[in-house]
Protein backbone atom coordinates (compact mmCIF):
# COMPACT_ATOMS: atom_id res chain seq x y z
CA UNK A 1 0.00 0.00 0.00
CA UNK A 2 3.09 2.22 -0.16
CA UNK A 3 1.62 3.85 -4.31
CA UNK A 4 -0.81 6.46 -4.17
CA UNK A 5 -2.15 4.79 -7.47
CA UNK A 6 -4.81 3.08 -8.04
CA UNK A 7 -6.29 3.93 -4.91
CA UNK A 8 -10.76 3.24 -4.27
CA UNK A 9 -11.65 6.57 -2.96
CA UNK A 10 -15.54 4.81 -3.45
CA UNK A 11 -16.67 4.55 0.40
CA UNK A 12 -14.15 7.02 2.12
CA UNK A 13 -14.45 6.37 6.06
CA UNK A 14 -13.72 9.41 8.30
CA UNK A 15 -13.33 8.86 11.75
CA UNK A 16 -15.28 10.57 14.85
CA UNK A 17 -14.84 8.83 18.38
CA UNK A 18 -18.09 11.26 19.52
CA UNK A 19 -20.82 9.92 16.90
CA UNK A 20 -19.81 6.50 18.87
CA UNK A 21 -21.75 6.58 22.13
CA UNK A 22 -19.15 4.88 23.95
CA UNK A 23 -18.94 2.08 21.25
CA UNK A 24 -15.22 0.26 20.87
CA UNK A 25 -13.46 2.41 18.40
CA UNK A 26 -11.19 -0.70 16.60
CA UNK A 27 -14.84 -2.69 16.42
CA UNK A 28 -16.31 -0.24 15.44
CA UNK A 29 -13.56 0.66 12.31
CA UNK A 30 -13.57 -3.02 11.46
CA UNK A 31 -17.29 -3.66 11.00
CA UNK A 32 -17.36 -0.48 8.80
CA UNK A 33 -14.62 -2.28 6.63
CA UNK A 34 -16.62 -5.60 6.86
CA UNK A 35 -19.34 -3.19 5.40
CA UNK A 36 -17.44 -1.59 2.47
CA UNK A 37 -15.52 1.10 2.93
CA UNK A 38 -12.69 1.03 0.97
CA UNK A 39 -10.00 3.83 2.90
CA UNK A 40 -9.85 5.11 6.51
CA UNK A 41 -9.00 8.71 7.43
CA UNK A 42 -8.28 9.26 11.43
CA UNK A 43 -9.27 12.57 12.30
CA UNK A 44 -8.70 13.07 15.78
CA UNK A 45 -8.75 17.37 16.75
CA UNK A 46 -8.93 16.99 20.53
CA UNK A 47 -6.75 14.54 21.34
CA UNK A 48 -2.96 14.92 23.20
CA UNK A 49 -0.14 14.02 20.31
CA UNK A 50 0.42 10.96 22.70
CA UNK A 51 -3.85 9.71 22.34
CA UNK A 52 -3.55 10.69 18.26
CA UNK A 53 -0.17 8.49 17.85
CA UNK A 54 -1.80 5.55 20.50
CA UNK A 55 -4.94 5.45 18.48
CA UNK A 56 -3.01 5.69 15.18
CA UNK A 57 -1.18 2.51 16.03
CA UNK A 58 -4.34 0.28 16.47
CA UNK A 59 -5.95 1.45 13.46
CA UNK A 60 -2.77 1.33 11.15
CA UNK A 61 -2.89 -2.69 12.29
CA UNK A 62 -6.75 -2.88 11.84
CA UNK A 63 -5.99 -1.02 8.04
CA UNK A 64 -3.15 -2.77 7.27
CA UNK A 65 -5.24 -6.36 8.12
CA UNK A 66 -7.43 -5.52 5.64
CA UNK A 67 -5.26 -3.62 3.10
CA UNK A 68 -7.30 -0.55 3.40
CA UNK A 69 -4.98 2.89 3.35
CA UNK A 70 -4.74 4.77 6.01
CA UNK A 71 -4.94 8.57 6.15
CA UNK A 72 -4.28 10.67 8.95
CA UNK A 73 -6.18 14.33 9.36
CA UNK A 74 -3.31 17.12 9.42
CA UNK A 75 -0.54 15.81 11.24
CA UNK A 76 2.16 14.57 9.28
CA UNK A 77 4.32 13.35 12.29
CA UNK A 78 1.65 10.91 13.34
CA UNK A 79 1.57 9.53 9.84
CA UNK A 80 5.74 9.43 9.41
CA UNK A 81 5.16 7.59 13.03
CA UNK A 82 2.87 5.01 12.06
CA UNK A 83 3.82 4.67 8.28
CA UNK A 84 0.26 5.79 7.49
CA UNK A 85 -0.32 5.97 3.36
CA UNK A 86 -0.79 9.45 3.72
CA UNK A 87 -2.08 12.56 5.02
CA UNK A 88 -5.65 14.62 4.13
CA UNK A 89 -5.49 18.54 5.44
CA UNK A 90 -7.61 21.34 5.57
CA UNK A 91 -7.28 24.87 4.50
CA UNK A 92 -6.32 25.35 8.29
CA UNK A 93 -3.65 23.15 7.96
CA UNK A 94 0.09 22.70 6.73
CA UNK A 95 0.42 24.11 2.81
CA UNK A 96 0.04 21.17 0.78
CA UNK A 97 2.82 21.31 -1.11
CA UNK A 98 4.84 21.85 2.60
CA UNK A 99 3.41 18.17 3.45
CA UNK A 100 4.09 17.02 -0.21
CA UNK A 101 8.26 17.89 0.74
CA UNK A 102 8.13 16.44 3.84
CA UNK A 103 6.46 13.15 2.93
CA UNK A 104 7.65 12.45 -0.38
CA UNK A 105 6.32 11.04 -3.74
CA UNK A 106 4.76 7.85 -2.37
CA UNK A 107 2.47 8.77 0.29
CA UNK A 108 -1.13 9.82 -0.21
CA UNK A 109 -1.86 13.87 0.47
CA UNK A 110 -5.14 14.95 0.44
CA UNK A 111 -6.43 18.68 0.55
CA UNK A 112 -9.89 20.14 1.63
CA UNK A 113 -11.17 22.31 -0.55
CA UNK A 114 -14.37 24.26 -1.05
CA UNK A 115 -13.89 26.48 -4.35
CA UNK A 116 -12.50 25.32 -7.98
CA UNK A 117 -10.05 28.04 -7.01
CA UNK A 118 -8.67 25.86 -4.00
CA UNK A 119 -8.77 22.68 -6.10
CA UNK A 120 -6.76 24.09 -8.88
CA UNK A 121 -4.41 25.38 -6.01
CA UNK A 122 -4.39 21.76 -4.43
CA UNK A 123 -3.55 19.86 -7.53
CA UNK A 124 -0.73 22.12 -8.51
CA UNK A 125 0.88 21.72 -4.54
CA UNK A 126 1.05 17.97 -5.64
CA UNK A 127 -2.44 16.62 -3.88
CA UNK A 128 -3.16 13.17 -4.71
CA UNK A 129 -7.01 14.09 -4.61
CA UNK A 130 -9.32 16.40 -3.06
CA UNK A 131 -11.98 16.24 -0.66
CA UNK A 132 -15.24 18.99 -1.36
CA UNK A 133 -18.09 20.47 0.22
CA UNK A 134 -19.56 20.72 3.22
CA UNK A 135 -22.46 19.44 0.58
CA UNK A 136 -24.83 19.43 3.37
CA UNK A 137 -25.08 21.19 6.55
CA UNK A 138 -23.64 18.40 9.45
CA UNK A 139 -22.48 18.94 13.18
CA UNK A 140 -19.48 16.94 13.11
CA UNK A 141 -17.20 19.38 11.53
CA UNK A 142 -17.08 23.03 12.10
CA UNK A 143 -15.72 24.05 8.35
CA UNK A 144 -19.49 25.53 7.58
CA UNK A 145 -18.96 26.78 3.57
CA UNK A 146 -21.48 24.85 1.66
CA UNK A 147 -20.63 23.41 -2.01
CA UNK A 148 -23.97 23.21 -4.07
CA UNK A 149 -24.14 19.95 -5.72
CA UNK A 150 -23.73 22.15 -9.46
CA UNK A 151 -20.61 23.47 -7.87
CA UNK A 152 -18.80 20.19 -6.94
CA UNK A 153 -19.67 18.91 -10.43
CA UNK A 154 -18.06 22.16 -11.89
CA UNK A 155 -15.22 21.35 -9.58
CA UNK A 156 -15.12 17.61 -10.96
CA UNK A 157 -14.88 18.44 -14.55
CA UNK A 158 -12.14 20.82 -13.70
CA UNK A 159 -9.98 18.92 -12.41
CA UNK A 160 -7.85 15.88 -13.07
CA UNK A 161 -7.20 14.29 -9.60
CA UNK A 162 -9.95 12.18 -7.84
CA UNK A 163 -12.55 14.12 -6.06
CA UNK A 164 -14.27 13.07 -3.00
CA UNK A 165 -17.70 14.97 -1.63
CA UNK A 166 -17.67 15.23 2.04
CA UNK A 167 -20.44 16.93 4.54
CA UNK A 168 -23.84 15.35 5.45
CA UNK A 169 -23.47 12.68 2.97
CA UNK A 170 -26.14 9.91 3.99
CA UNK A 171 -28.24 7.54 2.48
CA UNK A 172 -30.66 10.18 1.52
CA UNK A 173 -28.80 11.95 -0.49
CA UNK A 174 -25.73 9.73 -1.52
CA UNK A 175 -27.64 9.15 -4.97
CA UNK A 176 -27.53 13.07 -6.13
CA UNK A 177 -24.23 12.94 -5.09
CA UNK A 178 -23.09 9.99 -7.14
CA UNK A 179 -24.77 11.52 -10.01
CA UNK A 180 -22.10 14.24 -10.62
CA UNK A 181 -19.89 11.53 -10.96
CA UNK A 182 -17.24 12.32 -8.54
CA UNK A 183 -15.12 9.44 -7.07
CA UNK A 184 -15.68 8.77 -3.90
CA UNK A 185 -17.77 10.06 -0.58
CA UNK A 186 -16.40 10.83 2.71
CA UNK A 187 -19.00 9.96 5.65
CA UNK A 188 -18.93 10.11 9.27
CA UNK A 189 -21.95 9.61 11.04
CA UNK A 190 -23.82 7.91 8.68
CA UNK A 191 -21.86 4.94 9.44
CA UNK A 192 -20.58 5.56 12.61
CA UNK A 193 -23.53 6.91 13.95
CA UNK A 194 -25.83 4.46 13.13
CA UNK A 195 -26.83 1.06 15.07
CA UNK A 196 -25.71 -1.23 12.59
CA UNK A 197 -22.69 -0.10 11.12
CA UNK A 198 -21.46 -2.44 8.80
CA UNK A 199 -25.31 -2.59 7.51
CA UNK A 200 -25.10 1.07 7.35
CA UNK A 201 -21.55 0.96 5.20
CA UNK A 202 -23.38 -1.82 3.17
CA UNK A 203 -25.94 0.62 2.07
CA UNK A 204 -24.02 3.05 1.12
CA UNK A 205 -21.82 0.98 -0.64
CA UNK A 206 -24.31 -0.01 -2.85
CA UNK A 207 -25.62 3.48 -3.45
CA UNK A 208 -22.26 4.47 -4.37
CA UNK A 209 -19.07 2.83 -4.74
CA UNK A 210 -20.31 0.00 -6.96
CA UNK A 211 -22.35 2.62 -9.28
CA UNK B 1 23.21 24.20 13.69
CA UNK B 2 22.80 20.73 12.83
CA UNK B 3 24.77 18.87 15.62
CA UNK B 4 23.21 18.69 19.13
CA UNK B 5 26.50 19.05 20.67
CA UNK B 6 27.41 22.02 22.18
CA UNK B 7 24.03 23.18 22.99
CA UNK B 8 24.18 26.07 25.30
CA UNK B 9 20.71 25.47 27.48
CA UNK B 10 21.76 28.26 29.72
CA UNK B 11 18.84 30.40 29.22
CA UNK B 12 16.20 28.68 27.23
CA UNK B 13 13.36 30.80 26.15
CA UNK B 14 9.76 29.04 26.13
CA UNK B 15 7.75 31.39 23.71
CA UNK B 16 4.16 32.25 24.78
CA UNK B 17 2.46 35.12 22.57
CA UNK B 18 -0.64 35.52 25.37
CA UNK B 19 2.23 36.72 28.05
CA UNK B 20 3.24 39.67 25.29
CA UNK B 21 -0.32 41.33 25.54
CA UNK B 22 -0.53 42.50 22.21
CA UNK B 23 3.35 43.35 21.39
CA UNK B 24 4.94 42.11 18.20
CA UNK B 25 5.76 38.54 18.69
CA UNK B 26 9.10 38.66 16.73
CA UNK B 27 10.34 41.68 17.73
CA UNK B 28 9.66 40.13 21.20
CA UNK B 29 11.80 37.22 20.42
CA UNK B 30 14.27 39.49 19.03
CA UNK B 31 15.00 41.64 22.16
CA UNK B 32 15.20 38.26 24.13
CA UNK B 33 17.86 37.37 21.89
CA UNK B 34 19.43 40.75 22.20
CA UNK B 35 19.23 39.93 25.76
CA UNK B 36 20.97 37.23 26.08
CA UNK B 37 18.55 34.24 25.49
CA UNK B 38 20.42 31.21 24.04
CA UNK B 39 17.52 28.93 22.75
CA UNK B 40 14.24 29.27 21.65
CA UNK B 41 11.31 27.11 22.50
CA UNK B 42 8.45 27.66 20.02
CA UNK B 43 5.46 26.40 22.29
CA UNK B 44 1.78 27.19 20.81
CA UNK B 45 -0.75 25.18 22.15
CA UNK B 46 -4.34 26.47 20.53
CA UNK B 47 -2.93 27.58 16.85
CA UNK B 48 -4.26 25.82 13.94
CA UNK B 49 -1.01 23.81 11.81
CA UNK B 50 -1.43 26.95 9.32
CA UNK B 51 -0.94 29.38 11.89
CA UNK B 52 1.84 27.57 14.11
CA UNK B 53 3.38 26.43 10.66
CA UNK B 54 3.59 30.38 9.36
CA UNK B 55 4.98 31.52 12.67
CA UNK B 56 7.82 29.07 12.63
CA UNK B 57 8.44 29.89 9.29
CA UNK B 58 9.04 33.61 10.80
CA UNK B 59 10.72 32.43 13.93
CA UNK B 60 13.26 30.21 11.95
CA UNK B 61 14.20 32.64 9.85
CA UNK B 62 15.22 35.14 13.29
CA UNK B 63 16.93 32.31 14.94
CA UNK B 64 19.21 31.50 12.22
CA UNK B 65 19.82 35.62 12.09
CA UNK B 66 21.38 35.29 15.53
CA UNK B 67 22.59 31.36 15.28
CA UNK B 68 20.14 30.38 17.97
CA UNK B 69 19.11 26.87 18.07
CA UNK B 70 15.15 26.23 17.82
CA UNK B 71 13.64 23.74 19.42
CA UNK B 72 9.49 22.82 18.20
CA UNK B 73 6.97 22.08 20.88
CA UNK B 74 5.00 19.07 20.36
CA UNK B 75 4.52 19.15 16.55
CA UNK B 76 7.37 17.04 14.92
CA UNK B 77 6.28 17.76 11.24
CA UNK B 78 5.94 21.64 11.90
CA UNK B 79 10.10 21.25 12.99
CA UNK B 80 10.75 19.46 9.59
CA UNK B 81 8.51 21.84 7.83
CA UNK B 82 10.70 24.61 8.91
CA UNK B 83 14.41 22.29 9.14
CA UNK B 84 14.00 23.74 12.49
CA UNK B 85 17.11 22.35 15.56
CA UNK B 86 15.07 20.07 17.55
CA UNK B 87 11.74 18.98 19.29
CA UNK B 88 10.29 19.20 22.44
CA UNK B 89 8.31 16.81 24.11
CA UNK B 90 5.66 16.29 27.02
CA UNK B 91 4.36 13.48 28.97
CA UNK B 92 1.41 13.85 26.82
CA UNK B 93 3.46 13.77 23.71
CA UNK B 94 4.75 11.42 20.86
CA UNK B 95 7.40 9.31 22.93
CA UNK B 96 10.96 10.11 22.63
CA UNK B 97 12.07 7.02 20.91
CA UNK B 98 9.73 7.40 17.73
CA UNK B 99 10.57 11.35 17.84
CA UNK B 100 13.76 10.35 17.62
CA UNK B 101 12.91 7.66 14.63
CA UNK B 102 11.44 10.51 12.80
CA UNK B 103 14.21 13.48 13.05
CA UNK B 104 17.33 10.91 12.98
CA UNK B 105 20.29 11.56 15.42
CA UNK B 106 21.43 15.24 14.20
CA UNK B 107 17.90 16.79 15.51
CA UNK B 108 17.84 17.97 19.43
CA UNK B 109 14.81 15.86 21.12
CA UNK B 110 13.79 17.38 25.17
CA UNK B 111 11.68 15.68 26.71
CA UNK B 112 9.65 17.07 29.64
CA UNK B 113 9.58 15.26 32.87
CA UNK B 114 8.70 15.46 36.85
CA UNK B 115 10.51 12.45 38.54
CA UNK B 116 13.97 10.58 38.27
CA UNK B 117 12.13 7.46 36.90
CA UNK B 118 10.94 10.01 33.35
CA UNK B 119 14.14 11.12 33.89
CA UNK B 120 15.96 7.88 33.24
CA UNK B 121 13.28 7.07 30.48
CA UNK B 122 13.98 9.71 28.81
CA UNK B 123 17.44 9.26 28.61
CA UNK B 124 17.19 5.79 27.62
CA UNK B 125 15.07 6.90 24.67
CA UNK B 126 17.38 9.14 23.16
CA UNK B 127 16.73 12.47 24.60
CA UNK B 128 19.77 14.84 24.23
CA UNK B 129 18.58 16.95 27.24
CA UNK B 130 15.41 16.62 29.17
CA UNK B 131 12.75 19.74 31.04
CA UNK B 132 12.61 19.04 34.66
CA UNK B 133 9.27 20.75 36.60
CA UNK B 134 7.22 22.57 37.25
CA UNK B 135 9.86 24.72 39.96
CA UNK B 136 7.37 26.79 41.27
CA UNK B 137 3.91 27.23 40.82
CA UNK B 138 2.89 28.82 37.40
CA UNK B 139 0.05 30.33 35.13
CA UNK B 140 1.77 29.27 32.28
CA UNK B 141 1.39 25.99 32.10
CA UNK B 142 -1.58 24.01 33.14
CA UNK B 143 0.99 21.03 34.16
CA UNK B 144 1.17 21.48 37.89
CA UNK B 145 3.08 18.72 38.90
CA UNK B 146 5.73 20.69 41.51
CA UNK B 147 9.48 19.04 41.39
CA UNK B 148 11.28 20.66 44.75
CA UNK B 149 15.05 21.81 44.23
CA UNK B 150 16.27 19.20 46.09
CA UNK B 151 14.16 16.53 43.62
CA UNK B 152 16.12 18.75 41.03
CA UNK B 153 19.80 18.27 42.69
CA UNK B 154 19.25 14.68 42.62
CA UNK B 155 17.73 14.03 39.37
CA UNK B 156 20.63 15.93 37.72
CA UNK B 157 23.18 13.86 39.97
CA UNK B 158 22.15 11.08 38.17
CA UNK B 159 21.21 12.06 34.79
CA UNK B 160 23.93 12.25 32.21
CA UNK B 161 22.50 14.60 29.78
CA UNK B 162 21.83 18.62 29.99
CA UNK B 163 19.07 19.33 32.48
CA UNK B 164 16.89 22.39 32.33
CA UNK B 165 14.71 23.78 34.57
CA UNK B 166 10.93 25.11 34.22
CA UNK B 167 8.24 26.37 35.66
CA UNK B 168 7.98 29.65 37.88
CA UNK B 169 11.55 30.84 37.59
CA UNK B 170 11.91 34.51 37.59
CA UNK B 171 14.43 37.01 39.11
CA UNK B 172 13.59 36.36 42.66
CA UNK B 173 14.12 32.25 42.59
CA UNK B 174 16.70 32.06 39.82
CA UNK B 175 20.23 31.66 41.75
CA UNK B 176 18.34 28.85 44.38
CA UNK B 177 17.84 27.21 40.53
CA UNK B 178 21.44 27.77 39.40
CA UNK B 179 22.62 26.60 43.21
CA UNK B 180 21.51 23.06 42.08
CA UNK B 181 23.56 23.26 39.45
CA UNK B 182 21.57 22.09 36.18
CA UNK B 183 23.14 23.39 32.80
CA UNK B 184 20.07 25.47 31.90
CA UNK B 185 16.46 27.37 32.36
CA UNK B 186 13.42 27.66 30.62
CA UNK B 187 11.85 31.22 31.14
CA UNK B 188 8.54 32.54 29.75
CA UNK B 189 6.81 35.17 31.60
CA UNK B 190 9.99 36.37 33.34
CA UNK B 191 11.35 37.38 30.03
CA UNK B 192 8.53 37.97 27.79
CA UNK B 193 6.00 39.15 30.48
CA UNK B 194 8.13 42.17 31.24
CA UNK B 195 8.14 45.42 30.06
CA UNK B 196 11.71 45.52 29.19
CA UNK B 197 12.18 42.13 27.52
CA UNK B 198 16.08 43.01 26.61
CA UNK B 199 16.77 44.04 30.17
CA UNK B 200 15.18 41.05 31.87
CA UNK B 201 16.97 38.76 29.84
CA UNK B 202 20.40 40.40 30.66
CA UNK B 203 19.32 40.12 34.52
CA UNK B 204 18.55 36.29 34.21
CA UNK B 205 21.65 35.86 32.01
CA UNK B 206 23.85 37.42 34.34
CA UNK B 207 22.55 35.28 37.24
CA UNK B 208 22.29 31.91 35.84
CA UNK B 209 24.08 31.87 32.01
CA UNK B 210 26.97 33.75 33.31
CA UNK B 211 27.42 31.46 36.62
NI1 LIG C 1 0.50 1.03 2.59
Amino acid sequence: MKSNRNINYGLYLVSDRDVLDGRDFIRSLEEAILGGVTLIQLREKNATSSEFYSLAVKVKELASKYNIPLIINDRIDIALAVDADGVHVGQDDMPANVVRDILGKDKIVGVSTATLEEALKATEDGADYIGVGALFPTDTKTDTRIVTLDQLKNIKENISIPVVGIGGINENNIKSVSDTGIDGVAIVSAILGKEDIREAAVKLYNDFARK
